[in-house]
């Protein structure tokens, strides 16, 4: 029986667990997508407690004390004290076997913390203790450079003037790199609450009216610009489904929309194939990797949305059929005037791995090993069971090796343990391979692997070292 | 190598082992779904033979015996002997590996007839003696003493009398309490043949005649607290998918099915979706559960439809998409005036898990911990990959401690060691977790976790003990 | 650790190696369904180097080149040399961990070439220089007879004159039965470019006209009785997606597309499933085995179409949902006039396993054990966990002994060790079953399964052996 997660947590084959401590563990980390504040790395924020880090704004957590039968007070409510939200974290945690929140957890626990007990009733109360000293010390810059992430890229709307990023920028003391990605979700929902309202926010920021589609690429474009001078690696699309529709004229579209009257889905969904192929040469252009994800079914709780808001734990799978094939058109329209970006394609719907590891590689091409990439298991699927699927479909379809491998898409500072889950995973894989006599026992090649899958892959798809973003 | 299905069974690890015959084994079983009669409980029914304990009406077997190209006469036939179609169940058996039946059989062999060897043409007539001589003894009362079945929930129409709960109830030498559960698909299936003549039957009973949505909802209702008088402790739904339309009024739906004309699919989909809102309040005022039961298509071989009439053994899945994002709508549309009554879900097609994990975790409250759940894995899925997946998936995204577990869902009583499978299959999964440093090997805890899971998680959830159940 | 691709490789347990050394390895090769040249075989084609047998015609390899970043012109390209072509594979080859095509590769370098090194840049010149020595030996008859493969089905459209089936035929010296299948694809795309000139092409072929759906089904009818009079033992459809659509008359579809109007998909679907009746019962009656192909979508890179045209690596899997039900309705409405033909189903999307195999479990029935087949895991599936997956899932919810196993769905005469590959993953499976306790160690019965499921099943399903096609 192995320890609890000890040292060579996950890694039960010799190469696996030499290719983990010999190569893996010792990359730095590239976070190329997350949602943390860059506002609270340049202020170098102190968490007041464990609760304030860990449950202030993890909707994950949220969604398994909800699954506990925790009163919602103690989650999200304001009538209870920290320490009173810890404890039914603590009573939560146990019951949590299976869950990638009890590795998480424990491995933020220790990593941070030192701490090596398991959280549970018994210990809640030493641990709140001994974390939240710690936590004294543990400011933003030292969870980064403990971590020694070496680059983060945050969420941003086209119109955030991303003075946050500009400080950080000019700041000789950044503990890494912490540039902008270009999220431009809400000009492209056209069929979304605040549409309208949206588009006059990114009109003033831009100086002028957006009143129709050639304005609007055109106050885009900028803003990407604005963004790439800032050292902007990447953009991402939150896409409920893969759109691939050209039964509308975008711009007839976006004038209804903007009149203020109702565009149909199909008119939308035009619309928003039309945008995404402007998006699509743009990125191009400008060197910018294209990230979309999609396959999430926001706000599902009527009532709980109107309590909390978005983005508070409601959220689920939507489960659509067909995407391999709205991928494939999406592409073939996206390439229609020219080479695609380099793009990264993230489901939330695991059904969807192999149709997705199918669809890109019929865009591969000598621009670059790997153009397209099939993204790191996502959200729900940023699972042990989740990870392996993914890269198991990756490898069986793909060429791993060119793999840019993991980011946290956290809220939180404590998570950048989950690239250490990750390394762990994608190492005791390729042990297993090499041990039941798949793949040779050649330490170098695959030790080089799984360094580039960690590390060196990330930098030079986006471009980190040297170029543009240097 | 392990012995072919001995005590260890499955538990390859240690802590597996401890925790099977430690915990696990010891406790009782509650069986919340199954499709047994009632009657044969009552009257304590004796088999004539192993043919008819098993082959008598048994779909899982017949088809099985149809893939391995056994004559029907052999299966359904009138004109075949009991050990003719014993014969030709025992020659197929040995080419049933990797096959729950394979697996059935012979914990069935092994725990009600002290058979340890293998069913096959070679052990067919020994094996044949020696059950049916045991079956002179093994009524229907003394499977349930032996298989310690504490509670069993049939599945009942709301127009049934449930005569036989009655004499139950009253008989002191009742061996287990036998619950109804009320399925009322006849009256929400406007779209299938029969609906009219149902609700002149269900009229029938109440005592006036059905006419709109407030009677029929008037009807639903008396005979859910009559279910509720006998301690039904909850209800079942079956249907082809889940809907959730608001597009058309029930009431003028119902109406138009009353005329005897017929109603599209988009207004079935409105009235069902107007009736299951009903339901979920009625359910939750009477503290009964709700079970959703999802994606089989039926009778799709008409040919032997003709012949047989269905639940014969061609049934399959539907595998439609998108589940994760109706089920969603569904739930939100049923909370809109209040809270939900707990709710089970549980779909065909295996692919649904993770949707249906992520859409139920949106409905979690402090009303119960677990109050929605991610139901066992069912019919196609009640093999040992599907419930290792079953419960993965649930661990991954819900809290596994607080699952309900088990139920046999048949209509057989020599099906209880399904529950033991099960139980092996949780252990085994449990051990693998902890041996291989996942979790802590705190055998207190998880001991309890697995007794919960296999017993007392039912009967708190469902209200066995104390309560109006008791 | 096991030695990298020894004579154990994949066979973990004692029980897996004797199943596979002593029963599956030694039984020959039925290849029932592939796309090789027949021509090639009667000509007894020798390749001019290991760069034309390998890189000459398999997208599979083009696809993985491409995701390596390697510029088309070494793939595809007519100005490098075959060597430059080569060394560009020895350079993806090592990154393709976990990838099929690395096992493949090995394969059939230790089978045909006795090369037992990796394939890698490093050893790229020397196993050139050694593989083309051999290949100048290894004649295409060669290859055959040394992969001991008794029967090879190409695949033929019904214009074709098989010319080379009847030169085989009648060639003493041939290595094997090479018999064509009829795959009347390009008579059923009647919304695909062509259809017209493709009917007046076989009407030529028959001699009179095509001008409705009587004529076209003679046409058929006469082809179908051509193959089978050369041996023609199975069909072959390649659907988009499942269709079961009565909605529209097929002749009044067909007549308006032989006026060159362009047919709805819905007309399209009613055409296809009128016409896949017609073949149902023409296979029935002729004996031939109908084989379903579904799930691709074609041709999705729409610049790289135009440069190379179709097969060439840029295909992929729809996705469709709903297979299962369209199955079930289908092949009802197949049956509705008799019974069925021996039929085999295959996805491309793996989450239809369980469908395909819950669908056609309905229409088994005493005509033959397993008449009614889940195909083996297809094209992106065809990969070690696609095999265990089909594996598994077929033995779940059918009768794994009655299996008619592998083909090679190939365009190389090299590829015949994906047989070898399938025998050690259906043998390391059972082994696994055994050790584990959950199968008698009963090597004698496991040992013909694993006979017949490699080849016997397939001898006998088709009738190779006596009967119409001895």
């Amino acid at each position: 029986m192995k320890n609890f997660m000890d040292n060579d947590f996950l890694l039960s084959t010799k190469t696996g667990r030499t290719l983990y401590h010999d190569y893996a563990a010792k990359m730095p980390i590239v976070d190329y997508h997350c949602h943390i504040n860059p506002q609270e790395i340049y202020e170098d924020k102190i968490f007041s407690s464990l609760a304030e880090a860990w449950l202030g704004g993890d909707h994950y957590k949220w969604r398994a004390m909800r699954a506990n039968g925790i009163d919602e007070k103690f989650i999200t409510g304001c009538d209870t004290s920290p320490f009173e939200k810890f404890e039914k974290w603590a009573e939560t945690v146990p019951k949590l076997i299976g869950n990638p929140l009890y590795h998480w957890t424990h491995l933020e626990l220790q990593r941070y913390f030192g701490i090596f007990e398991p959280l549970s009733p018994a210990t809640c109360g030493s641990i709140w203790e001994k974390a939240n000293e710690s936590l004294k010390k543990l400011s933003v810059r030292n969870m980064i450079i403990m971590s020694k992430v070496k680059v983060i890229c945050t969420t941003d709307d086209p119109a955030d003037d991303l003075v946050w990023h500009k400080k950080l920028r000019d700041d000789a003391a950044s503990p890494c790199r912490v540039l902008p990605a270009f999220r431009p979700d809400k000009a492209v929902n056209i069929d979304k609450a605040g549409f309208q309202e949206y588009l006059i926010k990114l009109g003033g920021v831009c100086g002028y009216a957006i009143s129709d589609l050639d304005t609007l690429k055109k106050a885009l474009k900028e803003r990407l610009e604005y963004f790439v001078s800032l050292g902007c690696p990447a953009a991402d699309h939150g896409l409920d489904y893969i759109v691939c529709d050209r039964s509308a004229d975008a711009n007839a579209v976006l004038q209804k929309a903007l009149r203020g009257e109702k565009v149909t889905t199909q008119e939308a969904d035009a619309y928003k194939t039309g945008l995404l192929c402007f998006f699509a040469e743009l990125y191009r252009d400008n060197k910018v990797v294209m990230q979309l994800h999609y396959g999430a079914t926001r706000n599902n709780n009527p009532r709980m949305m109107q309590l909390l808001g978005p983005d508070t734990g409601f959220d689920a799978i939507r489960g659509e059929a067909g995407s391999g094939e709205a991928i494939g058109n999406l592409l073939g329209l996206m390439s229609h005037n020219g080479d695609l970006p380099k793009t990264i394609i993230y489901s939330l719907n695991p059904t969807d791995n192999i149709q997705i590891s199918a669809a890109i590689g019929c865009f591969q091409n000598a621009d670059y090993p790997g153009k397209l990439q099939h993204g790191s298991a996502w959200w729900f699927n940023d699972t042990k069971r989740g990870m392996e699927e993914q890269l198991s479909t990756l490898a069986d379809s793909l060429v791993l090796a060119n793999f840019v491998g993991m980011l946290t898409d956290s809220r939180s500072f404590l998570s950048y343990t989950r690239h250490e889950y990750f390394r762990r995973i994608l190492c005791a894989k390729i042990g297993d391979w090499v041990e039941n006599g798949e793949y040779p026992n050649d330490l170098d090649f695959l030790g080089k692997m799984v360094q580039n899958i960690s590390y060196n892959n990330a930098v030079n798809y986006f471009g980190f070292s040297g170029g543009s973003h240097a």
